[in-house]
């Protein structure tokens, strides 16, 4: 049994305890999250654990990175259970500010990443990648982490960070996780939690496609066919309906150039299930 | 005669002489300058060092705050000359970076702040805060300065500034410093050096002008008579044209409430001599 993790809920409070930290010359590694935790929020814990002195995990249901038809009343919601996790896999610290202590009245700012969050689920979601910047901003601004760990399972977010993060000139490293899988290969979600058990059979076969994909274009068969190819692999596997399936260059999500791919290559995919959207993604 | 001043031009060796300062348990001012330095640049770098053991001074003409007409090119440089009189008033460090530094290919990120930004020079200059707000983000996170100083004399930048800083969290003080003015009460701007003689005895009533609304304003009388009067007593001063001159609520630039003014009033203005234009504010 873990001793109880201690929980701040104010940037002055997270301050006090990441400074006396750092005043002791201890390193600081931090993991946003949206709470609903499971094994791979976990996993970013412990990488960055292997990176820092001291682990600080915020949990923070994010309003303004969903848009008004998603799912931000019905996000699951589990403190007691977060804290709990958090502490056995090493936590140090947990940061849950509320909606008013982030977005106090008056709030006007936002941040704007252009090219890499226009595609993909820039197109899907709009506004949520505004939503997104301007979070993973003021987060890292209150927490001042020497390292942030985020998983490559939204994988276009993490590249948004990325971005952001060399673009502003913010003085934290920003470290990419592989994305933890079930053992049918489902990416770990917290809305996975959403599926029925028909849904979460059918859901198995995203990575699935997803890797089929990799695999041709890497072979060096059309890009364009492929993902179309893709597509109706995920609709031909029950899926409600897909929003993409593309074969893109990693760090910018650009389109990949004509001809056979050369150089690394990133697919990514969002599709539904009934209510539930799944996003994946896998590159070489 | 001063010792001549350090110049840095790069992210990593401001970082390196900031961090070297930090780590002796030194606090660290900034003034973010374009260069073309007068009085009240100075003045900034003086009020810097009553509040830190050490200054710095950025130098940059930055492109992304000029429109496709502005002065970006005509704008005036003189490093040599901001170097002496930056290390006379007392600053440790200037940080002159490229273009080519500031803005590597690939940049983009945007600092959009809403409210604030958007009447007055917001509509007069599209785009110019967004060029200020993510210029001036990058800026602090890379010298990472215990408080920063901005003059007055840009009073709606200052504004957007202070709401950005709050809003991302940054952690540094913003400071604003009293416009220095010349003899007949015209705001020093690097600016006022593209005047004739004559444009430039035109140019001191603008201040005249604001001081005249002001009074008016605190006295109870009509705002919107006293904006349009004021702005047809620049005209028959000779301005070539006035953007606007407006009487507003400081802390937030929104319009004053109906009837006579209660709480604090910023009279702010815009207007043009030639090709130059001048900008002015007053407030109680």
């Amino acid at each position: 049994m873990s001793a109880e993790l201690p929980i701040v809920r104010t940037v002055a409070d997270l301050r006090a305890e990441v400074g006396a930290w750092k005043a002791a010359g201890q390193r600081v590694g931090f993991t946003p999250t949206m709470g609903a935790l499971h094994e791979g929020h976990l996993s970013l814990v412990r990488l960055a654990r292997t990176r820092a002195d001291r682990v600080v995990a915020s949990v923070f249901v994010n309003p303004t990175q969903f848009g008004p038809n998603e799912d931000f009343e019905a996000y699951p919601r589990d403190e007691a259970r977060d804290a709990a996790l958090l502490a056995e896999a090493g936590c140090d610290l947990m940061y849950a500010p509320t909606v008013a202590e982030m977005y106090p009245p008056g709030s006007a700012t936002t941040v704007i990443v252009g090219g890499v969050s226009e595609p993909l689920d820039g197109l899907a979601r709009p506004g949520h990648f505004a939503g997104v910047a301007t979070v993973v901003t003021k987060l890292l601004n209150q927490c001042a982490p020497d390292v942030a760990v985020f998983g490559e399972k939204d994988f276009q977010q993490l590249q948004v960070i990325r971005t952001l993060v060399r673009d502003l000139d913010m003085p934290v490293d920003i470290l990419g996780a592989p994305t933890a899988r079930a053992a049918d290969g489902l990416a770990l979600s917290s809305r996975n939690a959403y599926l029925t058990e028909a849904e979460r059979r059918i859901a198995a076969h995203l990575n699935q496609v997803l890797a089929e994909a990799l695999r041709r274009v890497k072979a060096g068969e059309p890009v364009a066919e492929t993902e179309s190819s893709a597509v109706d692999s995920l609709k031909a596997a029950g899926f409600s309906s897909v929003d993409y399936v593309e074969a893109r260059v990693p760090a910018t999500l650009a389109r990949l150039g004509p001809g056979p791919a050369v150089g690394p290559v990133r697919v990514l995919a969002a599709a539904r299930l009934g209510r539930t959207r799944l996003i994946d993604n896998m590159g070489d």
